[in-house]
Formats: C-alpha cells, structure tokens, sequence
C-alpha cells in the first residue's frame, strides 16, 4: 500500500463551487502517488453565518446547541468535494466526525481531541475511495456534537495524520507558504522553503495566523512533518520540519511575527510577597485569559511593578479580576491599549550570540522606544507602541537580511 | 407521565429566525399540558439551495453524497430551534437521525423507516429536556446519511409518534387544515374540522399536499390520529381520525382533490393476451414510474385500447420504456398532455349511491367532457381536459354542497 498524505484545505480552498472543483483536480493529481485523506473546513463565509444565526436570539446560545449547529458547515463542504470528486470519476466518501468517532472533551466550542477510530477511514481507503473527513468537529462519548474551536480543522487534519502515520500532513490555504514576516507589512518578504517545528510554533503563538498553533503542538507531539501550500497556485509552500529531520544549518533568525489587538497592564506598587506571580496570574488562568509577556522587576522597599500583556478581547474581563484580587495589594492599576508585540524567532539564536543586541540597535537607530521585553532560547519579544509597529517590522526584518 | 404529542413544524414554519421564535412559543405553550417532541424540515428554501449547489458539479450527483449534503438542512433548523427555546428557558436538545439512530434502508434520496431507537428520546423527556428532531432523514445499517424524498418529515414526525406511543401527532404547516377543496381554486371551499384517515389518503394520493401520503399510511397503520394545523395562526386545524374513532355521520363526498401535470398515454390496438396488463405495467413499475388511473376497454376482434395516465415527469421515461415492450404488439402509441384528474373522496360513498350520477351531471350540464372513469369504495376519479379543470372543480363543489 502506497504511504498516505492526509490533505488540509481550508475555508477559501472551498469557497465556492468553482474552488472546490479545482482542489478535487489537485486530490485527483495527488492520488496518482499516494493514498490520500482529505480534511476540510466549511466553505468561506459559511462559520461566520452560521454564528450570525445562532445570535439571532440571543448573544449567548446554548453551547451544545452552538455547536451541533456550526457543525454542519463543514459537513456541506466534506459532500461537495465528495461529489466533485466523483463527478470526475474518483472515488470518494464523505465522513461526519460522529461516522469516524472522532472523540473529544465535551467543552463545546473548544473541545480537545481524545480519541480517532481509524480502522473506518483505512477500510475505506483499502475499498478503493478517498476519505473525505469534516475538519474543526468531533463527538463526545454520550454523542453530542462538539467544535474544536476557530481553526480547529488544521487540528483535526494533523490528529489524523497522526493517528493514520501518514508520512505528511499537508495544509492548503490561500497564502504560498510560511514567510520571513507578513508580506502586506514588508513587501520584500521572503517566503522559507522549510523552518523547524519549534521556531513554527513560536510564530504561530505569535499572531502568524497561517496555521493553528494547536495543529503544530500536535504535529510536534506525534512526529508528523506539515506542509503549507497554496490551493490557488502551484508550489511547494513551506515545510515545516521535525527536529532531527533537517541537516540545513540553522537560520540565525527565519521570521518576524507580529501581533497588534494587545493591552499591557501593569499593576504599580505591588507589596513584594512569595507567590505573588501566582497569586495574580493564577485568577486570571482561571477565567480563561491567556496572558503573553511577562515582566517582573526587582522590587525597591518591598514594593515591585508586576507588567503583563493580554490581547484586546480580554481587556474587560482581565480588568474585573485584577480589581477583585484578594491576596494582592497594589497601588495603580493601569492598563494601556496603545502597544503591539514584535518577535523575532529562530533555532540559531541558541547558539549564536549579538541577535538581541543587533535587534535593539536596529530599533534605537529608528527611535522606536521598547517598553518591554522577554526572550526564550529560540525567540526575542519585544513590547513597543502599536503606532511604531510597521517601522520596526521593516527595521527588523532589513537587520536580520530576511529579503535575501 | 403527562401524554406525548409529536409536533411537526415544516420549512416555512421555520422558514425565518423570527418563525422559528415563533414556533418556540407555541412549544412552549404545548409543553405547559403534555411531553412534547418536535420534528422539523429545513428553512424554506434551505433544501433548494442545497441541490442547487449538490448540482453545481453535474446533473446526476453522488446519491450518497447528495444526501449527506442536503440534510444538514434540518440540522441547522433543529439546532436552531433548541437555541430558542433555551432562549426562553425551556430546556430542549437537537438531534440527528443518527443520534437518534433512525435507521432506514439505504435507498439514498427516498429510504424507508425501518426501525428507530426511541431509548434516547425517551430519556431526554424523562431528563427533563424537549427532544427536537430532525426530519426528513435516517441512517443505514452501516451509518451512511439518508433521506427519505420530499415530504419526508412528516414521514418521521408520525413514525416518532408511533415508535413513542403517542397520544396524537400535530402537523404544523402554513395552512389552517384540510379543505373541502383548494381555496385558491374554489374561493368558498370550506376547513374541515375532521377526516377520516381513508379519505386522506385518497386525498393525500391525488395530489393534496398539505400531508406526504407516505406519512398517512404510517399514521393508518400504527394507528396514530394526526392534526394538520398552522403554525401561523390559532385554530383547531382538520384532525385526521381513526376509523372507528368517530361517530358523526360521515359526510357523502368530503372533498374534492386533484392533479395537474398528468399524461394520458394509450396503446391503441393491443392484442389481446392474457397478463397483457402486466406485461405492459411490470416494466413501467420497474423504472419506478408511478402508473395512476388505468382504463382497458372490452376487446374487438381481439384487440383493445389500453390507457393509463402518469405524471408529467415520468412522461419521456415511460415513453421509452413503452417502446422497448418486448411481449405486446400495437398498432399507436398515443400520448396525450393536455389532461388534469379531479377526484371525489367521501366515505359516505360507501352506503350513497347517486354520486358518480350526480357528479357526472354536473360535468355535463357545465359542458365538460369525461375522457376517463375510475372509481373505488371511496373516491371516484375523473380525467379531463386541463383547461377544464377549475370549472369542474367549481362545479363538483358546488354541485355536492361543498361550502356550507
């Protein structure tokens, strides 16, 4: 039996009945070499209606209900491409995720993947027919329908893959590849052949939104190499490799992510107890609010400044629960929306020295003032004013000689 | 535990998301005296919309693709639902064909019910929640997604109501009841507020479409009474009842059905054999054509005409198949479109003679001539030309009292 490539294709790959005739052209093309597993997402436009009516009677509808409801985009799409496919002579089947038992958690609308039974989808690929499988859904174990999220379809795709041990997981979207930053910021951006899983998930948290960072922590967990490619146009897109799997010598640095939408909040005069960085960010986990860059500085007099960042959506509610801490005083609240976070990303810096300090020089040269800064051992956060964020992606992205 | 009333809400019912908060109150409302359990079709239009995109590929789509793609129509109306009526604070869930394992044969486009776990159904009523079900659809021993044709949902409605045992099944549509006769035709056809389930299914079989017939014969043989009201505006509707279940004296023609689009088509000249009738109508049964009234005329010097009428779209089919007959010899084929059938239905036929006379009559003095007589216990039907098809109407309706 020929190896399989599970195949990704996304919300504009099938935004139409045209589009969704060319990606039964590329399955057809693909299948001449391997066996191949399709995923897909709901036809462009089609989540968002779907959304749109569920809020027609109110702004928060029932969560079960929710779900079973925005699951059927993906379902219209999985019997469309089914039928282009066999309009043009391939064989192939369509599959709800309830039809391959694909089991998750019971949180709708961000349910985690538990479980695939994949004896149905190799049974149907041995009978001859390719496997046309609902990406961003799964059932519980009672049987309800439940949703994995926004982008929950890459997920699903790499789950599968995994599950399967196809040699590839192949993402197709509407952009060419990974770039070296978003190429509507710096037109001379330069799309990467191959980066490392590691530097991928780094950008993916980071705002890169071509593929979801849950699909590559899961790519990373099961060893399967992912590709990004476009279905508009032929390429190779970019891969995204395995740690051991490339012996090319590592980029210094290989992309610039960027994120706007972002509020830093620092609480003023925080009296400096053990356990106080829990104490504050623990509440705030707890209501589901994901906090980025961190900074602590030393304290003076017992007193210390505590700075975080959250992105925009959870101003209010990250505001709620820092006004109501128990255990924490502080003297000044103060929150400030007027910042956007920059990180440049690469395996090379671990070994490599200067990449920080080429960095600052590189924005100290364009005045651009950094208000925060937290680095790991593959990327450098840097906090600045969302005014100044063109500037320093272009800064940056011209330091480090990603054109070339 | 309060009684179980099965209630069916179809496509313009739910045609809106304001309709649907409508339907959500006349639940909830239903739900204060008795268990109730909702069936419901798509959004008007919805299942158009899907076969129009299902044949955006071609003309003959995937039959099993087709109907996963066209009932996620009644999924999204399902869900739909269920957020209303949460909304509300009436507790309600959704389910699937599948979830409810509705399993039919797997003639894709027009399965039959063979069986239904109502296990779930019941829990979630004893749980406390309105079972809101999808119509329409099933699924096969192996879980592929079916419909079950047009008008299916009542099909389901009725099947739930006999699987459940209960006490009634409430048809909602966007009429108030069953007519004496079309009103858009006859501007004084009169509501009936009862019919015998015998008169609807001649009725329903000729082409009233306010109840699927397929969906009369289930609610005749597991003896299940059916309302048919409107979910637009309040009233008692037209309550299809079980034989023995009424005692008022049955009314000498309850009404008046009948059916454009139909063809007339003879053999003229056929040579008598015995079983011709079945050599002639064996090989249109086999093509799935629905043959109607049938008229064979006593034979001379061994030959005899034998004509039957079809519906409009079986007209090229049958046509075909008539001429590939292998066993019978004639001298013309003749097809005839010009034609439309009106026929009488009335239990009261059973134990009155005069109303073949007297319908008769009428056609005569209004200048209509009769070009086929069939008659059974409880109807008797009529084909004439179609440009006399309202004045017949008229005629009969009036002739037999109809309106008071």
């Amino acid at each position: 039996m020929a190896e399989i490539i599970v195949q990704k294709f996304g919300g504009t790959s099938v935004g139409s009945v045209e589009r969704i005739a060319e990606v039964a052209k590329i399955v057809e093309k693909s299948a001449q070499e391997n066996n191949i597993i399709v995923v897909v997402s709901a036809m462009s436009g089609e989540t968002n209606r779907l959304i749109g009516l569920a809020k027609s009677f109110g702004e928060n509808p029932n969560k079960r209900e929710f779900d079973a409801l925005v699951s059927t985009g993906e379902k219209v799409s999985a019997s469309l491409l089914a039928i282009a496919l066999n309009q043009i002579g391939i064989k192939a089947k369509s599959f709800s995720a309830a039809q391959i038992s694909m089991k998750t958690t019971n949180n709708f609308s961000k349910a985690k993947i538990l479980d695939i039974d994949d004896k149905k989808i190799l049974d149907t690929l041995a009978d001859g027919y390719i496997p046309i499988i609902t990406g961003f859904q799964g059932i519980t174990e009672t049987g309800d329908v439940t949703t994995l999220g926004r982008g929950g379809s890459d997920t699903t795709a790499v789950a599968i893959a995994a599950s399967v041990k196809a040699k590839q997981c192949d993402i197709y979207t509407d952009v060419d590849g990974i770039y070296t930053t978003d190429p509507r910021m710096v037109p001379n951006a330069k799309k990467l052949d191959a980066i490392s899983m590691e530097e991928m998930l780094e950008m993916a948290g980071k705002g890169a939104k071509v593929i979801q960072i849950r699909a590559v922590e899961f790519a990373n967990k099961f060893n399967v190499p992912v590709r990004v490619l476009s279905s508009f146009e032929q390429g190779n897109g970019t891969l995204i490799y395995l740690k051991d799997d490339n012996n090319m010598e590592n980029a210094l640095v290989s992309g610039i992510a960027f994120q706007k939408d972002q509020v830093k909040i620092t609480l003023h005069g925080v009296t400096d107890t053990p356990g106080i960085a829990y104490q504050i960010l623990g509440p705030l986990s707890d209501e589901n609010i994901e906090v980025d860059v961190i900074v602590q500085n030393v304290s003076v007099n017992g007193k210390t400044d505590f700075t975080f960042t959250v992105s925009e959506e959870d101003k209010s509610n990250a505001e709620a629960v820092l006004q109501n801490l128990k255990d924490v005083t502080y003297d000044d609240l103060i929150i400030d929306s007027d910042v956007a976070k920059v990180s440049l990303v690469g395996v090379g810096m671990r070994t490599h020295a200067g990449v920080a300090s080429t960095a600052f020089k590189s924005l100290s040269d364009n005045e651009i003032n950094i208000q925060m800064i937290s680095t790991s051992e593959i990327k450098i956060t840097i906090v600045i004013k969302e005014g100044a964020l063109e500037s320093a992606v272009k800064a940056l992205h011209s330091a480090f000689e990603l054109e070339k």
